[in-house]
């Protein structure tokens, strides 16, 4: 149960099987610094490229194909004091043709104050003078390296993770991933201070970060999309266009969830699901869009197993 | 501001310009009962057919097209000890070939005990034994006649509402929707016990009901696709498939509503939203699925107007 | 077998269970008229109101529910020297925010010339100066009343036909809908000179015409979408969005036509289909895109019934 | 303009920056064999594996990214007595729901007969007897190393082409890629005798053969999309899910080509697309959908430039 403090000097922006930058056991803890969505730092500095550079990727001993990864996120600490966003809605997420009535895309700065955790625009519009946004940092892309020696690159996302830009990735997550290749290779970037649902401005506040892990490998766990849990839930992950498909993965691995691990037939499962189960949209914006299938704990504690 | 008291005795499969059953004054509250989505009364006779037969319509005095009707759903009360259920996932909510491993789909009954504000499964498999649900009765199917002097099936739902089927339509929550003819034509019906997210099960917990709600003509208030608010927060509805589009609907109403009501430009409601927004798969069944879009007060207290 | 000449005085803008205009034998002919997407006649006289308007509804004669009613469009005469079109294409067939790069969406004035068969721009850019169209003409919009007496917008279809725009539905064609109401209720209007695949830029050349059908009733013949033939093919229709599910509809009404007068199991259609398919795109502008399967003849001719 | 015979000895599973199986000069044609989508070559003896394996990489010298590399498939000889397909229509193109009618999806064998020129089941249903496919060979999966280093499975595709399945790409097509890495990289394979459109049944009918085809660089052309051409049209064709993105993609990429090559501003291509193009459903099946959009020439020729 080593604790390693890892300062990344190369990132990457695909997942795959790209040389191991720490090989780290099963049950360690990782403390680590993420750059930001373009490549920079915590004191702005460019140390990488866009898309989702990546820190990583890590090898885990002893985790192999068929096994799952399991990471849980103890901390996020976000180690600059800007951020940064686009300023008008994705056109993709409104009518189309209504994207004439914005302005020309471009990036607009934020200021991140971790003391106060809040965050507010460096140069608001006189609307929001007084308006700031409480501080939720989340991991925006995350996972393993994919199967059949793929590289896929960080700005979308697929069964072995990726650019999800889901909102519950933040502090107190605990998340599998399927592992495909030896060592099942972790990847870890793109950091955000807060973001609505479906990340509808094309990205949440893009900052830098300090963030420890854990990992464990879960032996012969042959999952089939990412799955997480935190105290008051258990949430499953699609990633796929559009957001039927997206869903159609999350609420299937959902079900095989149950009727692994709950020991619910599809009859008993279905009426769990039809009334326990909570969707987010994680991000509408990606070429692969994210649904998150969830469930709270409380509607799995009456359950019967005899 | 008088209470009516209104007995149906006809129902209807669509909302259309049919025959008012009753007509109000803007201001009034009616006190009415709804049959459940098959035509069963709270006594369990059939007295109307499915799809999702409709109470109204109520033609409210000075509703014109051009205005919005308001509807403050005041209470919703089961009155009936018996609700159904579909008992298998619906095939177009999981992968494709995964329906080959469901049993056939079939109707299954629940027992809704109102003293204890919880339903559960009448016969159910053993590991449901101990399992049920906490009531959160909701309107599935509501809304105005459409344009066009059209009348569209109660299977699903457009501009106009329809079956929505969203968990947010439950007790204390205030909707609007868009006036197309005089009287606006308000219809009601299809109440749910309780409903996962995207009714995934193809039905929530069908049952009968008396509802009292209090309508008000909002004068010259285009809106493009029904707005609701509660305690918390405000809300648009989208209605399309697939759920790209009735996000897309869903987005452009909020968006076009920060700017009307709340002065923000297209920037400052993009970077508001940005944050704020959160979704609800309100449901992802019928033939047209529902999204809201969410945004909580508390994100709109520190907008300024000077 | 009477041939009916209808000069139609009333035009509706949805398919409904309408005042018939006219009552037809089984077996009947009718010459009639219909006017442009907008509402202009022969003459350029507004005669009725945009979208579609429709002449008609027919009855016909002994036509029923679970019947399907079989429309031969033997004659389709350009009316008018003139059409029109808009100018840019529409902003959902390209990428989300290709849109901004596009003028503002107008109407565009055709000339249409029946003695050489061609079309062009009345006032072309230069580079168009040379450029023609060939005239195909083909009926935009048609099809019966839909069930549960709804009337739906001209705007959109479904089952029961509506704003297909489909070149296909030329001269020459079959098309069968699946009657719901008695009589059938049958609308036609909406007439291009020519369009794309797709009908990209929102509409094709429309224009006025005088077309010559002939109906049959076919008795206890139970199908889901329309179906059409011509020398060449046997086609179904489905009416949805996304293009996905519109494809789905109409290669299971394939599956099922196969199977139930072709004397073909599920494997056998399945080899035919996976060989002999070939889709159109016949609409991705309206709110349902409709979707064409299509068989050629020869694909036929070789199976065995024994 | 050296003519390579290029006998494979690997085979991969990933379109991306694999090490060059041969280098040849801009202008050089090569004859080389590919294998069938499980790995089986022409004498039935398994070479590779699942999904799609890949005859290549060819590193063209001179071709760098921000060129074209231009691809003229001159031949495609079937070089085995036998295919396979699947009996069933693939899951996702039928309703949902459908799918509980098929039997068990499994290969099939069919009989190829390159002296008719046709194909038949090995062991065909009585129905099918007499039924038979003409050859229409054409290449399944085919194209360039993508952009960011990423090695992409052979079962999906995008903007660097990929498992398209289109039936276009048959003998005498011309067709453009990306260039995305020094060489371009270009991969082949995965040859079907015939299909329909869509790929409905998840294949076509599956084999060897071998293949002539003539590289050329074009320096300094940045497309999107593939290009193709062939006697009678231009096509681009788009990958994306659902049909609805692919669309877009092949559509934008046609306007954008229209401007670039031959002369039109937005309006004058919108006029040209909205009565010219022509849609193909490449393949319905995949992890991206493919659409092509087509041209024929002879909207093109009274273009005028001055």
């Amino acid at each position: 149960m080593t604790v390693h403090t890892f300062a990344p000097t190369r990132f990457y922006n695909s997942l795959g099987s790209h040389e191991p930058a720490l090989t780290i056991g099963d049950g360690d803890t990782v403390v680590t610094e993420t750059i930001d969505a373009r490549g920079f730092d915590r004191v702005g500095r460019k140390r990488g490229d866009g898309p989702n550079p990546m820190t990583g990727p890590f090898h885990v001993s002893g985790a192999a194909p068929g096994d799952a990864l399991r990471i849980r996120i103890e901390r996020i600490a976000i180690t600059r004091p800007t951020g940064w966003t686009f300023q008008v809605l994705s056109p993709n997420v409104v009518n189309p043709g209504a994207v004439v009535r914005f302005p020309v895309r471009k990036v607009t700065d934020w200021v991140i104050d971790t003391a106060t955790k809040k965050a507010h625009l460096a140069t608001p519009p006189a609307t929001l003078r007084d308006w700031s946004v409480a501080l939720e940092p989340m991991i925006g892309c995350f996972g393993v390296a994919p199967a059949l020696g793929q590289a896929i690159s960080t700005a979308t996302s697929g069964p072995y993770g990726g650019n999800m830009d889901y909102r519950g990735f933040g502090e107190g997550v605990d998340v599998m991933f399927p592992v495909s290749v030896a060592g099942g290779l972790f990847f870890l970037g793109d950091v955000h201070a807060a973001q609505s649902d479906g990340e509808i401005v094309g990205t949440g506040i893009e900052t830098a970060a300090e963030i420890q892990f854990t990992v464990q490998v879960v032996k012969a766990k042959a999952i089939g999309w990412p799955r997480g849990a935190n105290k008051n839930e258990i949430f499953t992950i699609g990633n796929a266009r559009p957001l039927d498909q997206a869903l159609q993965h999350a609420t299937t691995e959902m079900l095989d969830w149950l009727m692994q691990d709950y020991g619910l037939d599809e009859v008993a499962a279905s009426h769990v699901m039809g009334q326990a189960v909570r969707y987010d949209i994680a991000n509408v914006f990606n070429p692969a869009y994210s649904v998150a299938c969830r469930i709270g704990r409380k509607w799995l504690t009456d359950l019967r197993r005899d």
